[in-house]
């Protein structure tokens, strides 16, 4: 833990909080060997310390030291304990500016402080959220970081940088190669559960056959399992991984593939359709066969800080996303950026600002940058707001055509595909090279 | 006037304030032809907009628009009115960080709002403190703006990054250079005041030859005389330009060598030597005449906003600087970071963070940002914290032998020393190349 400030930005608020992070040093070089920073997201940070086994799978080869550093609110970075989520006036330090802050202040802490690491090239690594945090670091602290690996991070899921319907069609294209009739039976589960659930007998007949812990009751209730189903579909194309895994939830190898296998006939009857969706999620939340019921509220595991993240979605981090039911098997909804800012206001007491995130990071105009690796999976809905084409020579995309949300910071695998294998050696390649030049320029 | 939010880095403050910009776009070349954009300082728009008479010149042969924007608590740029400076709550967004965050929005707003100039270049252009927002607003905005000329900006005075003594022994070299016993008569003045002071009559006899507003009336007192006259010769060393100016003051050309006449025989007695230099600080503040007494408690124009910068100076803008009394004609006085710390406590319930701007802007690793020209006169005592060597090719430092502050960015003239006249020559090649860079780029 260290100290930092909670307001980097004014002088009223004086205090400090405590920000967690974790070193492991078995494989560094003392004598200035570099360091590998992970730039923590929206979770636990002994949870991405987990999840992302590239940093351990490369810390010898490169004598790194590995450095992961919780996002403030998160974990248990929390400003002010308990109440930090109570009010928007606890809440107001939760924002991606700060979190930079604090890493650039933990990265100049441990520079001085920890003997033999203070000419030590630092590397910026993180995904999704933490890839955008890392390429921003770069960015913005570049006499903190060398360079950073940015991977599956939406940098451009913002205004009106990509089209919105992009991120659902990438869901359903998942859907749609992973067996047939597959991404037609979600497309039509919609109108059925809209059918089941006009009378209360559908309403009790759909809450029994999805074995939720909670009945539904009303149509409002119905809508929340439909989106809870949306999410479901979109967590799953983001953890299609070619191997077991269990990083949202505890998966079988390539799991829409399995999930598939149940939704091979779109044309059936409403009841009949459902039963197999229902066959189809319950592979996803009670694949150790554990789960007693389903919980429409939860859709990924609760190392994730929904409570933050909600914030920021509501603040800075606005995504515009929407779906037609044409280029997607989604129910057709518009982007409404009114309606977000209503409930937002209403939750939190905030309104989210549009084009903040593009004044600060600069949207597609990055040109005068360098040293950041943008990778992204084809699979992955966020690869839509990714970066997917170099942009100079020193601002790389890396393009993993059968790789789902950041497959390349996960442990090597004798299941990987040839593309993430050759990603990561790509990666660490330019990793070196940046080891190399600040070690020269010192 | 634009509406600017208050606080661009929290979103529990939702308010906005109006920032004042001046525009001037009768050169410009509407066809997305450059801007140049003044990053203002702490004072009021139209005194900059006045005293950058570079712009005005340079306008036509880049065919470009000229921007003067005013820095939030400045001016007429008040968040909140009156009550903007009544105490650290309402202070809290009075940032280096938060100005930058304006000047960013403003530009946006100015390319999307006037016809053909969506893709117009811009450059930032500043003096002095508003020479340093120029080059971190190109450090931390590259998307915003593709180069920036920082004139006499110190953006090195910080932490350790140089010695704390050289910004005071620059101010004595200007005195020794511009007349035999001058700096010397200067440095034994202060010994000379300690004799008189530690009596009445002396006490007296020092607001008369003085011609003090308000009478001295205890040591206290005479300590501001003190902490004035110095003051005054730091500011006669910023203004020492080679032709009558008004800048600070209304002074005549070169005024430490007209001071200088008064100041030739250090081996006075008290009362002489102290005559003598009250003739001299007369020079400097009523060199019109029409000043009836003098006032202790102001040393320059009343555009310069001095509770703004007080209050910058006691968070962000901590700049060490010290005397010895040997290697400058001052009084010895150590930099006292607790002194100060404890003197912002009990003037604005805030503590100034050390180490905070090194973090923020990088201190003297600033290798890898690109198109910034720093400029400094040699005669100048802010060229102690300059940029005075190239970092890289595109990080280049212009430097003005016989200069005094910012001199280049004031108006040609006749009497401009041919340093200065090639120092604007390099700055304008350097800012036509970028132009010319960006159109490619388009």
């Amino acid at each position: 833990f260290l100290f930092l400030q909670i307001d980097h930005f004014g002088f009223d608020e004086n205090h400090t909080f405590q920000q967690r992070y974790l070193v492991a040093d078995q494989y560094w070089k003392k004598d200035n060997g570099p360091i590998l920073f992970y730039t923590g997201n929206e979770g636990d940070i002994t949870w991405f310390c987990n999840n992302t086994g590239f940093m351990w799978d490369v810390a010898e080869e490169l004598n790194a030291m590995l450095v992961f550093a919780e996002h403030r609110y998160y974990g248990e970075s929390l400003p002010f304990g308990n109440e930090s989520f109570s009010d928007s006036k606890h809440l107001n330090y939760l924002t991606s500016e700060q979190a930079l802050a604090d890493f650039a202040v933990l990265v100049e802490y441990l520079k001085t402080t920890i003997a033999g690491a203070r000419h030590s090239p630092v590397i910026a690594i993180g995904g999704s959220y933490g890839g955008m945090l890392a390429a921003w670091f770069r960015m913005k602290y570049p006499h903190v970081v060398v360079g950073a690996l940015a991977a599956s991070a939406p940098i451009w899921q913002f205004g009106d940088l990509v089209p919105c319907g992009t991120f659902f069609s990438i869901v359903t294209n998942d859907f749609k190669k992973s067996g047939m009739g597959c991404s037609e039976s979600i497309r039509n589960s919609w109108n059925a559960i809209n059918h089941l659930s006009s009378t209360d007998a559908g309403l009790q007949w759909l809450s029994n056959t999805f074995h939720l812990c909670s009945p539904l009751k009303n149509l409002q209730d119905a809508a929340v399992l439909k989106n809870w189903l949306s999410e479901t579909w979109v967590n799953l194309a983001m953890v299609n991984y070619p191997y077991k895994a269990d990083f949202l939830q505890p998966l079988p190898a390539w799991p829409i593939k399995e999930i598939c296998k149940f939704l091979k006939d779109p044309s059936l009857s409403d009841k009949l359709l459902l039963q197999n969706v229902f066959q189809a999620v319950n592979l996803y939340y009670n694949y150790t066969g554990e789960t007693s019921c389903l919980d429409v509220s939860q859709t990924a595991t609760k190392s994730l800080g929904e409570m933050g993240w909600y914030y920021q979605a509501c603040t800075e981090m606005v995504m515009p996303l929407c779906t037609d039911g044409v280029h997607d098997m989604f129910e057709p909804q518009k982007w409404d950026f009114d309606a977000l800012s209503e409930e937002c206001y209403r939750m939190w007491g905030v309104r989210p600002r549009l084009s903040w995130i593009l004044s600060m990071y600069g949207g597609k105009n990055i040109s005068s940058h360098s040293n950041i690796i943008f990778s992204n999976g084809g699979l992955d809905p966020w690869s839509a707001g990714g970066v997917t084409q170099n942009i100079t020579d020193s601002l790389v995309a890396v393009v993993i055509p059968d790789g789902a949300h950041h497959l390349d910071l996960r442990s090597r695998n004798p299941l990987d595909p040839k593309s993430v294998q050759q990603a990561r050696a790509l990666e660490i390649c330019l990793m070196k090279q940046w080891i190399e030049k600040a070690r020269h320029s010192h």
